[in-house]
């Protein structure tokens, strides 16, 4: 394992979703995925880029490329990319033509800045999995490492499940 | 990636450290690691065995054969050690000779019970390096998957660092 | 200050509000009440009453009348009331009318589930309010304790003042 | 109730715990207060002074009469003191000869620095209590305003009791 910086690749959902009381209501906010590396006490080398503020299931096509985009510009090999749940798999479909590069998705089925989330162990798993795992798309979620081409979230049970 | 089942073993270490009023101190308590997976909404098969309860300052040579010979006679191939981070390379040596074996140690630098801990995204890279690194040692801590055999804390930087 | 036991009736409001990712949305659960008393280590006689599960923008003056009519035919002469923070005025102007019982508000502007939320102070304002006051209606937001017929909720502020 | 400001005077004490790994130890560390109250939205105005940072059965006869010389010199009429919960109540002993000042002791019996913790809870209760209650010092701790006189530590079921 080398020491290969990681892009961090923020879109939304979930994971970085906030309670505003003014409006009553649940928004995604400015992304707590810094804050989650400071508090896991990351010393590995990563740059992280807020590219969209979106719930997942309002991503477009555009939105897609954009991605892609990014990650082809980016000199870093290894990507995590943080991203609702409901199309997660879209995106991964989406990056798959993007060669040599290793790249995991993950989200949170509870907001971070709650006191019960997944979102420290997902985003724990996809720094780990960018780093061991061979290149191509991958999805942590629900503690498997998922091949990103074969996986589907079963909404009534709230996991990813391998297909 | 197989959904191959995962073998937890804790050994105590400040990952399980609770706070006891009665005493004014501060000592490993039954772990919290099944909670932590609970939290993560891990669906991966996994199987727990609470090995030892101890600072990692304390662990002996026989503490160390018996984490071997736990993990040579389980059926696993992948596996998971909560370990304290003083002596975590030592241990890391000591399961060198166990070939076909994914094998990850991880721990933490503030216990699971605080709001800020470094737990849960430890956790999280291990569960995911036994997944989708090749078969030897590894640690995972500050956010790198570090080869166990090449890695040292640095205690006044609160860090591991490859060596 | 004599240990008489008190009544804590839940009506729902943010101090309870769950975020469901079946729905990608942000409801009322099951009470945290009683989780934020056993954390808080209450020793105190007390008895909870989940009376309803609203949003304060939903109450009816049948839910404030039903409310009233709870305290009324308790015995306890100390009551909190967990509620909305939007018509927390409303309901302490209804029950201004029940005579020789402390009675005091208290809700929350960001969820209990979160990490940052300022309901477990809120509610042990509350529970020392209802103990330490005269017998009247009180409101325990922000730190102050607040006269419940002489207090407004400034919605921009996001906090409640005097009036 | 007036909005007449609040002394706060930080002693140590349980509540202000910090885990050290570079020590493997548990000490106290600079105070929690200040984010406690942010967390809570205290718009309530207040004034801390960080005046010791001891475990409470290190606190000699010394530091009890600076603590009583702080609050005489005060301007604040209402005074909160965070302390350690083994020697809270000599500490109220020793100020139970100001007058016309309303005096509240609180703790931890958990630091605040846990997800669990009743130092939000017990603070809050200390806010309430200094606001609502007669001059003279009281012990808010459990879940109940205890006169300061009158209650004592029951040191293994890790309560306050009244005697």
């Amino acid at each position: 394992m080398t020491r290969s910086p990681i892009l961090v690749i923020t879109t939304g959902g979930t994971i970085d979703k906030q309670y505003f009381d003014a409006l009553s209501e649940y928004k995604i906010s400015d992304s707590v995925i810094e804050q989650l590396l400071a508090t896991a006490r990351v010393k590995h080398p990563f740059r992280v880029v807020e590219l969209m503020r979106k719930d997942s299931l309002e991503l477009t096509e555009a939105d897609r490329d954009l991605i892609a985009a990014t990650i082809a510009a980016a000199p870093e090999k290894r990507v995590v990319i943080t991203h609702g749940t409901d199309t997660m798999t879209d995106t991964a479909k989406a990056l798959a033509h993007l060669k040599d590069r290793t790249i995991v998705l993950a989200g949170a089925l509870a907001p971070a800045r709650f006191k019960e989330s997944d979102a420290p162990f997902n985003l724990g798993m996809a720094f780990a999995c960018c780093q061991a795992a061979q290149p191509g798309v991958w999805i942590t979620m629900n503690g498997t490492v998922f091949d990103g081409l074969a996986v589907r979230k079963d909404r009534e049970a709230g996991a990813f499940v391998s297909i």
